[in-house]
């Protein structure tokens, strides 16, 4: 029987929701492991809706849960019904709505709060020793609720101009984390605490580069699962 | 130099836009493949919104481009300005959003009209000699604007219950065109028309074949080109 794995999704679309890419990704490669997988996302209003088009926010309200939904082709349900119990590993792709919607970082950096769903479901895989992946901002999450452990957000200089946020990796040093540099095709384990993370987006690759760095976060995931 | 390659999008969302799976398989596949990629999607109203949460349409009002540019992560241009001079090859994604928003099979089926700039689009591709792919519900498009063709969208029967779509089979052979029955993991080459179609989620499958199968679909355009 194919491991059961929960997908955690935070809108739909770089700017305000979950970067479209990395949550395919992550399921085409989830598919291809065999996983069983149910998706979810919390039942609550956008911090913003961004113009794909324009770069800038607009007035309208969306929500997080029925966006996501479009990811999900309709199968999804409220991160709230989540029970770690009937998983044995969760996943989280990245994106800005991670940093909007999931959690403050977007707002307030390494002083975020982050949704009560959110870090319920973490700490209740974590206490589980259940495994959990990350990509992209979202290791901050990670950084956020457990102090103390390993991620990566790629590098923590801009080498090659390729990694422009990686002031990041300074953010989650000062959470007392311990950031690891990795390339956009590897990812970090973190084994005490059964963390994976792959910077994703966080690195200027081609897109099958990121695709491929996903599949190392999900295929470690799945053999700690 | 990699091979020049337009993609047309529908919007962001599989009942009212591109199918997300399927437009980033493409773009994965195209990436891997070292095409040059650039986004188009007709600056039109979607023809409706649907709360992909609850699969009914809403109120909403939502622009084709700017749904399109999420997938597209900002980086997108109207489909009008599409000069196919500039490139070697087309690709649509499927998803409801091309029977709703790039022509209106949805509502009319075979007697169904083709948005202006998308048959302008294929015209020019075709005329000059250039490859064109398909994927889905897309391959309607090409029914209706090149009679005679061949294509693909799965099998024309609802084998073990996979296609459900199957009369899509027999709309196509009552436009004249010759449906070549294929699986999942198969793409169609219609050589003297250079139409690559493969049939994505008008089957039920595992998200990877149907990843795989778009690849096939892709790697055959890229040949072409």
């Amino acid at each position: 029987m194919g491991k059961r794995v929960a997908v955690v999704l935070a809108g739909c679309g770089v700017f305000d929701g979950s970067e479209i890419h990395e949550a395919s990704a992550a399921l085409v490669h989830l598919s291809r492991g065999g996983a069983e997988v149910k998706i979810f996302a919390p039942n609550i209003e956008q911090r913003d809706v961004v113009n794909h088009l324009k770069g800038s926010p607009t007035e309208e309200k969306r929500n997080v849960l029925a966006e996501s939904a479009r990811l999900a082709r309709g199968n999804i349900q409220d991160l709230a019904e989540l029970k770690a119990s009937e998983f044995d590993a969760v996943i989280f792709p990245g994106g800005f709505g991670v940093a909007k919607n999931l959690c403050s970082w977007a707002v307030d950096g390494k002083n975020c709060t982050v949704n009560e769903h959110v870090s319920a479901t973490l700490q209740a895989f974590h206490s589980a020793k259940k495994p959990i992946g990350l990509c992209c901002i979202s290791p901050v999450l990670a950084a956020k609720v457990f102090p103390g452990c390993e991620v990566t957000v790629g590098q923590d200089k801009n080498v090659d101009g390729r990694f422009p946020d990686a002031e990041t990796a300074s953010a989650i040093a000062e959470l007392g984390c311990k950031h690891i540099c990795k390339n956009v095709n590897e990812s970090h384990v973190d084994e005490a605490n059964k963390i994976v993370t792959t910077c994703a987006f966080m690195c200027k690759a081609p897109l099958h580069e990121i695709f491929d760095g996903i599949g190392t976060m999900v295929q470690e995931v799945l053999k700690l699962a």
